[in-house]
């Protein structure tokens, strides 16, 4: 009998300090989270369910839709902070700017002496996948954060839907983030885009690490007549992939039901031009 | 006499040959202008006098100033487009859009139709050298450009001032878009990052061929009360550049005289790091 409690003893401890090393590891993270939905979509919901597992979430949010942002920044406008949730592991403030603008508002205003372990931007209601990642508010968000020398992953799901089922999302988007975080050998400056096919979450085959794929947008121009009688434009279009074969590439993953995961840099230095440039300048 | 006669006539049409080659030569081409600073712009006007130097002038360019615009398209609101100059070589449409939007405008909508021989977006009041690529409109939109397999030059001056003098953005500029369409050895889908040293032409050292430089800017927010008694923000800042003394960067040779061409690709993939991802994925 002895023996068996000190065994039961023995386990328990085990599980205790277990548990109690979990919560530290928790406790003592700090995830800053923003997106470009807004702070009031879905999946900006979801990423908080993702960033309370591994620490305490503080989220900078547009207090609007910002879609297709880029790496915009606002000049002329004042910006308006608000902080519109507070709970004991969740903070949310609200901004009147672009994603950019909630990083840099986050990182140079409200968290300049806290250190912030990983940023997440998402989780993104549309595909960041191929040249998306140029035109993405989401991704430009993720981008800005490298600037600060922290992790960030950009998360989106193929799926425009404001009710779109974030599961897989949710559940790769968690694994993606366990093993960035166990990983002590990736830059301090990772960038992630990673994108999850609209499938649902059992058919998801896996993660792919992937590079950008070719191709380009082509528009067309929905032209209509205002009450006014002027004319006026929606944009809209199509993507063109110049590579669909390519089996290493963000696009091809997606569609062959696998999550994308594509490292991103920021130098856009076309290196391999410069010694012609230098003949004829 | 007679003789005199036929080498006055010969010279003559060696000069009627050459003339009418280099007419003929600049109403073939036709060049597509935008800009971040909208049509009303004094940079936008010094473009226009590059750009008719090289054939005739179709331009769409945003109504309002879109600085810091990046790569950002309009999604949510119609674009009014409307014509506010005709003349013989040149022709302005203004768009209520993003740099984007006026690029993918032109080339989806207004010349579908049209072989276009190079785009120019410019001339930016401001630099774009460094990461200010990443934030440019003027950028996104030379970026942009590139989609249509048509040569871009993205051309700024290191001064914001409304009355900037272009003397030597000009000078430069035409020397380089000359350099460029007499090399046929350049891929079509070129995009060059120009920025010009807000120096007197006279000082201006020459070109040089150079990377991106590494940095970033980091925000001091002016905080300000409004008279409903609410706090806001301007968004201010300074770059940090992160190698001052490197002599292959932008940076490096406009603060020592020189005009910097930094060729621009719009792959974001970081490929070093995709190994590394496979491995823990």
């Amino acid at each position: 009998m002895k023996i068996k409690q000190l065994k039961t003893f023995k386990s328990f401890s085990v599980l205790h300090f277990f548990i109690t090393f979990v919560l530290s590891m928790k406790q003592s993270r700090t995830i800053f989270l923003t997106n470009d939905d807004s702070y009031r979509s879905k999946g900006f919901e979801a990423a908080i369910e993702i960033a309370r597992k591994f620490g305490r979430v503080i989220a900078v949010a547009p207090d609007a839709p910002q879609s297709g942002k880029s790496q915009a920044i606002t000049i002329y406008n004042p910006l308006y902070l608000r902080k519109v949730r507070d709970e004991e592991d969740v903070t949310v403030y609200s901004l009147n700017g672009t994603p950019v603008d909630c990083v840099k508002m986050a990182f140079d205003h409200l968290l300049c002496d806290e250190k912030i372990d990983l940023a997440i931007s998402g989780i993104n209601h549309g595909s960041n996948a191929a040249v998306n990642v140029l035109y993405s508010g989401t991704m430009g968000a993720a981008i800005e954060t490298t600037f600060y020398n922290i992790p960030s992953i950009g998360l989106s799901l193929t799926d425009h839907d404001l009710d779109a089922n974030f599961e897989g999302a949710i559940k790769y988007g968690t694994q993606i983030i366990e093993a960035v975080l166990a990983d002590d050998t990736l830059p301090r400056s990772l960038c992630l885009n990673v994108n999850v096919p609209n499938i649902p979450c059992e058919e998801i085959k896996g993660v792919r690490a992937s590079r950008q794929t070719k191709g380009y947008w082509r528009e067309e121009f929905y032209k209509r007549t205002d009450p006014h009688g002027r004319d006026y434009f929606w944009l809209t279009g199509a993507f063109s992939n110049a590579e669909p074969q390519a089996e290493d590439t963000d696009e091809w993953a997606l569609a062959n039901g696998y999550v994308s995961v594509v490292p991103v840099q920021i130098d856009l230095t076309a290196y391999e031009q410069i010694e012609q440039l230098k003949k004829i300048l």
